[in-house]
């Protein structure tokens, strides 16, 4: 665009901005890239519950604890929580805010996030079940955490027409700067809106990720797959890719403690998955790069373990407004991805995807810390 | 198109549909549509496993009929079904030929749907797991399908650019010509092609219907529904639907002779689904319209039950190159839908759908009626 007669260059990027501005507002936004050390770290923040801060009480803790807790200790967790890992992004993977709760949801919303907010690190998050029960609507509480600052989050892909629920977006993680994986995305990171209740009356319970969502997952995951194993630095397989949504899928009910690693101890059927199977498990094995998929919902259960070669992780409940159990404490996930390091120097690809939980105690205690993917392992799931 | 100096109409439509081949086909072929007794049905036929003909022997028949049988006994009992059951539309489901064992694919495939392509009575087929074992790739036999007269088979949507599979497409049946329903489709087909094995090396076993399949499947429903619903005659629910598709859905493991009328005997685990749930079932439900699904691959299963309000339905093996079981008859289904009548006169929507088996025997027995939806119960599966 030409302002004629003028050069004024800052004029017309603004205009330019006006126009374009889905596109101006990802142009602002840094790329996630692995570090100088050749690792990416992220904190995973499930079921927040936040609602009015301060005035808002806790539930689930020991009858002493009640007098002076609050929204203020999730938000003092998150703070230490950041603070101790320094992680690389924050994935908030919903139930962000306990909206029935809520005064006022964009300010329970702004607060909920604000420790990431003013951390500057890039963060993300997806919908629960809990986010809307407000005022604002799934895709209204969406539309207000992608203008928060550090924010990598999208309201839904910008070449998509259709596609169910709010929240549906992928990042990709490029290579380390100045190695030959440069201007690949070496790990790529799946938001999906696995929705809130189901809107079909002859089936009950929770929702669940439809086939729009699918189809898109399973094209990005093909594009990316088709960038990563192109030239310059063709790789043979995939670039590993994790998953966050929030409602965990019905294959975790075949796990059990002979298989994984931490807790199951939600009440009654163990699962709050969707009452029916929508297909996202298979979809996502067989696409072949997801190695690990994170989700909330079930603030009991805090388990990752492997089934058909995807781990499939809880992060256990974070938030003091959100049911708990007394004496078991709230909780958050890490995640650390590692390159591999190469013979001539530098980084390569992904060689390694490690986890573990912190406790919010004096110490913020480290437990159950476990390899979830490795290069060498690779094809023995 | 305007032939310069001339007025050659017939010249110009050649060339036009020497242009647009897909859309002129599609124009010669007759829509299908209610009669004026108001009832459409419908002659399933599951596992011709047709082969040489002839030379091609029976199996799974008493040894003193191996003599005298081949693949000709099935094209005879297609002969006899088409003449006693007089059907509006003949639906294929897969395992047309058992390619492995033909000595040319094309030949076999003109052999097994003579019957149908000398009764001129419309047709439709779509792929099985077995259609495929030779020269002619899985796309290759649906090619040559669609270009055999008096069939309405399709190789995929014309509107979509990608999508799994070969033989996805839908039908719409009018209502009775002069009735109220007449520009209105009151009965929905599905056809999908649930593919053959799977491609993904950690899942064992045979295909499922993909995202890609599911999704057009929905913006389909939705769109018949959408013109459903709209004026003149709007109604208020939608068109019932009925889904065909060869490898029966892993929902249908959940399904016992409590609550189904038929044969359960297949051997082993009963039910030989894909070894993952690839979501099908759940997106039709949610859909709302199918009323009934109808597959074939287990020769040895004939039921129908009710799940979720979604009636799930075998065949029963009907090819006698196919496995079977000697002393048990080679079979088919036959579905009438029937429309309401109106208080006014004339024909309205569909009041019922109703279904039987019918026995390669003597006088083609007649076995298992029964009504899979009414109008009246529907909302109380």
């Amino acid at each position: 665009m030409k302002v004629v007669g003028g050069s004024n260059f800052f004029l017309e990027v603004v205009l330019l901005c006006l126009i374009l501005f889905p596109i101006c507002s990802l142009a602002e936004k840094k790329p996630l890239r692995f570090g100088k050390g050749g690792s990416f770290k992220i904190l995973q923040v499930a079921d927040m519950h936040y609602a009015d801060g301060k005035t808002t009480p806790c539930r689930d803790v020991f009858p002493e604890q009640m007098a002076t807790c609050s929204d203020l200790n999730t938000t003092a967790f998150l703070e230490r929580m950041i603070h101790a890992e320094k992680p690389d992004l924050i994935v908030f993977t919903g139930d962000n805010i306990y909206a029935s709760d809520s005064t006022d949801a964009a300010k329970s919303l702004d607060a909920a996030f604000a420790p990431a907010i003013s951390s500057n690190i890039p963060w993300a998050a997806v919908l629960g079940n809990h986010d809307q029960e407000s005022a604002l609507s799934r895709e209204g509480v969406m539309k207000h955490i992608v203008k928060l600052n550090n924010t990598l989050s999208l309201v839904n892909p910008v070449e998509e027409h259709v596609i169910d629920g709010f929240g549906n977006y992928n990042l990709e993680v490029g290579g380390v700067e100045g190695s030959s994986f440069e201007n690949k995305s070496v790990l790529n990171l799946y938001f999906l809106d696995s929705g809130d209740y189901s809107r079909v009356p002859s089936i009950p319970g929770y929702g669940w990720i439809k086939p729009s969502q699918q189809f898109w997952f399973e094209r990005t995951s093909k594009r990316l797959q088709s960038a990563y194993t192109a030239k310059p630095e063709a790789q043979k397989g995939p670039a590993p890719g994790l998953a966050y949504f929030h409602i965990p899928l019905p294959e975790l009910k075949s796990l059990d403690k002979t298989n994984f690693t931490g807790v199951k101890q939600e009440n009654g059927i163990g699962i709050s998955s969707a009452s029916v199977n929508s297909g996202f498990f298979t979809t996502m094995v067989s696409a072949g790069d997801v190695k690990a998929v994170f989700n909330g919902h079930d603030h009991l259960n805090d388990f990752c373990g492997n089934l058909t070669g995807i781990q499939l992780c809880y992060a256990g409940g974070f938030g003091y407004h959100a049911y708990g159990l007394a004496g078991w404490a709230r909780r958050a996930r890490v995640v650390v991805v590692n390159l591999e390091k190469m013979e001539k120097g530098g980084w390569g690809a992904v060689n390694s995807i490690k986890t573990w939980k912190r406790l919010d105690d004096q110490h913020l205690t480290t437990i159950d810390s476990q390899v979830l993917w490795s290069k060498s392992s690779a094809g023995t799931p």
